[in-house]
């Protein structure tokens, strides 16, 4: 069973989104659910799962059902925000990030992105990671010596044009 | 066999690293390596060595023998500049980055990162993943429908002290 | 016919335009018109339209007129606020942007930016593509490899003044 | 017959590509040449032809055989610093762009890329339109009113992946 | 007649204005009063009355009379606001201006500034135009080729000290 | 009769422009000319012969073969870097500025924009003040009180194309 | 006596501030006293005075009763927002601040800021002057060319530690 | 007596500066003087001696003839650079700045700067200090509980224009 | 006994926190506590402590307890915003700080901090200091000559993975 | 014994700092020395030596003698460009730093600067830590779970002066 939970629709990053998205992490935390939870229920990934509460992705239809079902919360309700007609402003929060957690991942950009780069050249050609057509997971690796984080992106290879 | 190369040591990244660099860019590809071969060649990752190319990560000592047979260089021309004594400077070329490789990396962080950390709290709890003692690796994943390049993050879980 | 559909107004783009913006979108959203549907309406491109509802163009009181009369708004509503007296603040959201959609078009200026301007330069002199006397047009170009997106700007050639 | 030229290779934007884009730049002057006259011998688009010139794109081998024969400069000259070693590092001047020519571009993102994204979701649905697999090229409309640039993004559409 | 207009005074610029601020704009729409039609009543220049209105200028006790009377607004709701004991915070919107009328303002600052500069101090020696003792104007020139706008600014010229 | 005069051609503004251009401020200090003079040998104003100067204006070739006569230096000289081939870089110097004369020009932008803005579309509509259709001029206003800078500038209205 | 003063407890300054600050600015305007005034009250410079105004200094309790008592306000209003458990956040407004007069301050720095620090240190050693230990005055100087601002910073000189 | 001292050119401020300036310095420290030293030889003000050092003031062509002088420079090696022609472009160093002395300034602006301005505006009406008609010192004033630095700015008040 | 006190929570810091915070520090006032005499109530630090209140620690459930009941406020309220499903935002106010408390830690690492990072790498080899697994103080040294502020960073090594 | 060394004088840091500086590089890796070896040898803080490497501290003459054997360099080259006449501008590399080690002092500000504000005003007052009167040091503190490093800043407390 989950908690009560409240949060400030008026800060950061809930006052960017819309509103239902506040009472989508309330919900969730009464349910006492975690995105895997919800995941599983929506047979999709809990990245994924947690980009659509963060209005970082569009569920389909399908997708809207599911959700609402395992929320208890009016399908209207999220349909009229978060339906067909709604398209997700993509890009969340300030850049270079703050919280620890993100700069990490900036952090890997920095140091190890002209290297990555460098790589992704000599085994592909002259073209780019597609983050749009692009799967992210994360995954727990228990180690003896401390857990590790499994973070992949699984992208497909765009060459460049010529013309 | 490789061809003969020449980069421009006043240009960027070069004129941002210890001058040895560019020279080992250019014997790379007077030898046609690419940095899977001389990762192959020091037992290391290419992603690593690519690193190292471009003074974002540390040889050891065994690292500057093996790379200095393997582009025959002088060793004690890598040593001086970057041996024992020298410590990277870690961060490379402005941000947010303009080269689309890397744009594509900056922009997972802006569209995925929230639920990035979001996943990581609910499976890890309050930490982060380290960029420190984290192994990087870009495989290639075929495809019919376009290979997929398959980026991974391998970083240990770092919890957060309360003292 | 359309859904119910809800803004939410002080989040960004609505917070920051005439408050009748939202109202459109809304109104569009319940009719389940598309911008090309309202811009056969009002006889006008459907980029035009859209500019028009994320306050980036203004309307002629007759495009006032139909667009009330296509929503089924009042037609002095949308001419409170954007009627004659009312003159665009243009320029939207962050720059450099941070949705993938818009920052493709950025990162075409910083990629071929530089490109386009010499071929401009040789075919037409010293002198700029005009922004303000420019029609933009999407396009969709059906491609079995994958349908393709004509984007496509025309505007006048203004030439640099001597004096 | 063309003029003799000279480039300042320490000013920008020469300082920062590899060295023989200066003396590409010299050659074409010095032949009187026009990016679409290279671009007739090499068989592709003048825009392309540019970008290359200014470390944009990627020559394949046969184009740097073509522009070494065009422009009368050593091949090899060519392919030691734009070679198949060579990859472009995309991303040219200071963004926001001083050059109004660049500027003007730079705008029409700040004032119709909204509309933009809202059309091409509209017609194509949750993606975007790819700057990779995009062919860009600027034409010439003669109209009595003043001659128009016709500039084209032609580019695939790529939907968001859900997983 | 003028129209019946609102403005959303949670929008920029009003928010960051004196709330009487968006008022002034509204009765200015419902006269159907043009800058002009009110610098005539207050028997000052048009550009002045608008700095005025967007809380860039001061009024004199004089002029508060003067913008009531013109405007059927109470005397004392202005003087509440705008009266002797307030102080413009000058400096208004974001910078780079996003607009394109301000932005060509902006360029030509980019473009001519550094000229402009050389020949003030050629025909004035070592000072500065001031900004402060310095009158605006904006008059239309008419011009088969195109009507233009005149824009002028004359200000003092201040000659640095030395001590 | 002028003074010998030398400018660091590594530092601000020089190390950007085409390095000729540094040639041409020692030899008009060394002619002990004004930009006024070389504008009346040029048939030009004094602020676009400054702008030239600062490559910020493209000269034809008559004005290359004034420039070179006034000057005595060899027009080839000038040619090659300054003729037909060459295009402005436009946008000169940080912004915002620091040297207190560009910075006033810049305050203009900043506390008055908006006022002419508004002036501007009541008196044309709904466009801009071209600054490429455009002229500008510096003078000298006596007066008693402290003589004024009078800077204007002189450009085309372009209205808003609707489409 | 004073006018009836209403500032916007919305727009800057006053959102950032302790909602007190407004109504201390609306009684200083209501009793139609200065900052002068109110410092000889309290026994404190005005410059001081105004910086507790704008949340920029703490007040003893002393100042709070003398304050109140000034100003006809409940001590405890105040000392609920602005007592002994608050401290200033201190750093108020944009930079580069926008307002001319702040300006002016800020260029200050830019124009002779190295010269203060060269003559600092010829007189005084390596160290700084103190902007803690610091008291900062603001004297009208008569003078028949127009009054002077005298603006004085008398701050205390600190060594740098060697350790 | 003096030190032998040498500057890097390439160093910044020198390597922004006419390349004279570099050896100013060096001469002054063989000349073991201090600015003050310089300041009594030229009859100016040890501020301004320094401010002419780092290129932000413009010497009188009495004031090079003495500098020539004091510091056994030949003064045509003074006036090639910064002679009559010759015009500062004022503004030094990055903003915010890092080093503490320069920093401590910039702060005052930051925390005492609205309230000098609303001080000002009370003392002398809507209008600013002259940071151009303005002569700014350092005095040194002895206390046992430690040294203070008096740093003074007197400029001419400056009132808007109304129009 | 504590004092009355009133925060606020539309401005910084409290607006961009749960909404909670601004009891948790407005309780603390009441109560007449400081961060020592809470922390020593949880048996925490008070540095840890204080980062609680500003959102950027998170409480085991013991410490919520503890909380609520030394601050007498619903333990519940606290859970439902702070509590298992809460995590950090971390990352606190504007960059660079504006504060001088704030920024003179700021200026630590502009001075210091490339020392620190020399005597790190010398002492512990290729790594960081865990700013994750770090505990934070802050401690009082008594001096005659002034009280001293022992600010002390207790983190773990990380070494630096090679792959 | 040390090894011989070369670092880059064109690239950060050393093009930035004194050229001596690169040699005290290349003379302190040849020697085989660490910053505490040669803190010892001249009786300082080996964390105060590693800034006086950067340019962030400023050495007395006896330093600069010992500093001068102790590298077997001659002490006037040192003096030359680092003795009595020279003060460092102080601020080393760009904010926010990209390197891993100095990012993590900079999120010790983002993350507990607040929490350390509130406590330093609990204990001390109104007032700062000085990073003047500061010494700064690193220690290694061994554990079984991993070496831990122990950063101190130990600061004058320094009050606001009120007036």
């Amino acid at each position: 069973m989950g908690v009560w939970q409240r949060v400030n629709p008026n800060a950061e990053p809930y006052s960017g989104l819309p509103s239902i998205c506040a009472q989508l992490f309330e919900a969730k935390a009464r349910k006492g659910l975690t995105f895997g939870d919800i995941g599983k229920a929506l047979n999709r990934d809990e990245v994924w799962v947690a980009a659509v509460f963060y209005g970082q992705a569009k569920m389909e239809p399908q997708d809207i059902v599911n959700l609402a079902q395992t929320l208890d919360i009016q399908q209207d309700a999220i349909s009229a925000e978060l339906g067909p007609h709604w398209w997700p402003r993509r890009g969340l929060g300030p850049m270079p990030p703050e919280d620890p957690v993100l700069y990490r991942l900036f952090e890997g950009v920095l140091v190890y992105g002209t290297a990555i780069k460098a790589v992704i050249h000599e085994k592909f050609g002259d073209g780019i990671q597609s983050m749009i057509d692009c799967k992210v997971t994360v995954d727990k690796k228990e180690d003896p010596k401390g857990d590790r984080v499994l973070l992949t992106f699984d992208g497909k290879f765009l060459k460049y044009a010529q013309w």
